[in-house]
């Protein structure tokens, strides 16, 4: 018997109507900000995804990798931004649109890694995109629109951690002092710390492993190396975070597992008892030489992503989620033995989108009631032979007990008048 | 720079919403019917999609499959009807629930075959699987279904092509006479076919290489094969569809590209002009053997398949669809020099689910009045110093010319008195 491949699921129906809801909120909500949906392919070649130099866990070891022919080398979509941004230099839309571009995605992403609560190697983004200018306002915007979604979405306890990485002039000057600071401490990192060291120092902060040392609790600030303009830029941030209320924590070891951020990054955490170890709902920032490096023109960025996943998850922790079954508004008993009557009179109610249900088997009538009263039938049709023979039906209304008969021609008259 | 890899390709916000609206569609329809959306993941192990003995092209040449690791052998989901019923298996769907089941999904799927007009590596399906029971009643239910989706979704000129493949028994003595037929005229055919003859010689009759040959034309004809049971069975699905007027033409060449079909199998066809050369539209059948092939009880079953792209494209040959903008409720027009008022403003509007475009460029009235008109937002709201002061705001109707001055503390209600 066949399984599922480790790390991947079904999604079966009442999971599905849930991260329906979730999905058509998200839209809702990044809609009024301007933002719309669009999809990228789920593979494309490695490069667009591999950026030279990256140290990220997700480029280096997570990335499922194959080539369909001597040729090609492909890699399924480990995240969203990378696609959005190749679809951008591609078609050329900072051409042709006002910008910023506000382009959002809801997709499946793919990482080989670990299977742990919550994280799995198929799993579903939802995230959007702003390009084109980089302004205070803008990360602000985005930072208040991730806030109203997980907030409209039904958690609580939730915070917004807030960092600035600095302009590239501040990064270039803290890399250089974190080289300095760890060259002669290289010993004591770990192997993927080392590495890291020479190619994107940064990272060595956020390491997994390391994490608890302390010459990295005591390695050099990155507050003490911004530029007098990557500080009024954060600060400008803030004072718009302010000035709508939305509560956030400035926290300067916030540094983001992707290497192309710069400047303003957030992360959204669940602090319930329940989220466990792995609280982050919704994580991004501005990276302003992405599209550049993309073969695009020097146009600076933003975005975020959250896992569906896990929002859905956490989302049920906090809220049951009801109603999730199928409405029935007809069941139609059927008792003609075999005319093809029941089916006539079902097909006129499809056609008018109602939802049915119709008996297909020889069962008796008090299995065919059992059937409708588990469906939570709003009205309940009977077709018997005498029905079959007048061309008539009996409607009988679930709540109200109420009954009436008609003639099948009369039928999409009733039908219109329900709507009434 | 970057591009899609051959055969996939970006949907971009027009798109998408052109699509979403006939994904909606058929949510709508297939629940009208009892059915549910489920989802399986993008990638299973190989064994899934080929079945011992397969001939068929997707499973022999066009299958995207890669190995991330030494073990596992895993394949890109070519159709979505093998990981439906690997699902109803291993979640055992058939025990918990009423039967038959209804199960329905949209999801992308990846052939690796030459690209044509409508035809992608990575296409979108839409589809829907009835498991359980075995009855013409569900057959023809399942084809007006079918046609109800495609009438609604706004084409015209589409005939339903329904043909039998009879069941086992009709089968087994078909296969004899076809192989006693071809084996003395084997130089005749070509490579693929002289291999088919071995395994499955109906699917000589779909070759798309050799369709023209007198040999085929000549062939055995099912239809002189069937059992009375398989008979009476096809008349049966027949008349139910006469009973609801559900058009139809008996094709006895139809066969299907899948192995696993038996009875039952149609498509529906466009045949208007711009159509061209591919314009099948929808396809499907019923399997008797496929569940318990995958390992579950014996159970029947019936399913189509409906490409999104292929219908989008030809839905919008014969109707513009329109309005596929996103509307605009409130345009902010900010004159106030980088105050934070404007932000606080259009935070209380989309925290109310109004969609709102707020300039963040320091431009000029003229500039911004401009793109409020190329929005065709519906109602202006103008900024300015004096605003910011008395912490006031006017907002204009775009269409009565309507305006009216209120303070801030006032918008949450002027804002409820809109829904009333």
């Amino acid at each position: 018997m066949y399984q599922t491949v480790k790390g991947t699921y079904d999604v079966l129906p009442d999971q599905y109507e849930k991260r329906k809801r979730l999905k058509d909120l998200f839209k809702d909500v990044i809609e009024c900000y301007g933002y719309r949906l669009m999809e990228t392919p789920v593979f494309e070649y490695a490069g667009v995804f591999q950026k030279e130099n990256d140290t990220s866990d997700m480029v280096t070891k997570e990335m499922y990798t194959f080539s369909p022919n001597e040729k090609d080398v492909l890699t399924l979509r480990p995240e969203g931004t990378a696609g959005v941004i190749r679809s951008v230099v591609q078609n050329k839309l900072y051409g042709n649109n006002e910008l910023p571009l506000k382009l959002g995605y809801i997709g499946e992403m793919f990482r080989h890694e670990r299977p742990q609560k919550g994280r799995q190697r198929q799993f579903t983004q939802c995230g959007i995109e702003n390009i084109g200018d980089k302004s205070p306002i803008i990360d602000a915007e985005i930072i208040a629109l991730a806030y109203n979604f997980i907030d409209m979405a039904g958690l609580e306890n939730v915070k917004v951690l807030i960092n600035t990485l600095g302009d590239n002039e501040s990064r270039v000057a803290y890399t250089k002092a974190l080289k300095e600071y760890f060259t002669p401490l290289k010993d004591q990192l770990c192997f993927d710390c080392q590495n890291r060291l020479e190619k994107n120092p940064l990272r060595i902060l956020d390491c997994k492993v390391d994490h608890e040392l302390d010459i990295i609790k005591n390695a050099p600030k990155m507050s003490d190396y911004l530029t007098d303009s990557a500080k009024a830029y954060f600060e400008k941030v803030k004072a718009y975070l302010d000035a709508c209320g939305i509560p956030y924590i400035v926290d300067d070891k916030l540094v983001r597992g992707l290497d192309y951020y710069t400047d303003t990054v957030f992360e959204l955490v669940s602090t319930s008892e329940n989220a466990g170890a792995q609280s982050t709902v919704l994580a991004g920032g501005r990276y302003d030489n992405l599209v550049k490096e993309m073969g695009g023109p020097e146009l600076s960025g933003i975005g975020f992503a959250c896992g569906l996943e896990r929002l859905t998850m956490m989302v049920e922790e906090e809220n049951e989620m009801t109603n999730l079954d199928l409405p029935c508004d007809f069941y139609i008993i059927d008792m003609s033995k075999g005319s093809d009557y029941a089916f006539k009179v079902s097909e006129v109610l499809r056609r008018n989108l109602f939802n049915v249900d119709l008996n297909v088997y020889d069962r008796s009538m008090k299995a065919q009631f059992k059937s409708a009263d588990r469906r939570n039938a709003k009205n309940i049709i009977i077709i018997g032979e005498d029905e079959v023979n007048n061309s008539s039906l009996t409607i009988k209304n679930s709540e109200t007990k109420e009954q009436v008969t008609i003639k099948f021609e009369e039928l999409d008259a009733y039908l219109e008048s329900l709507g009434e």
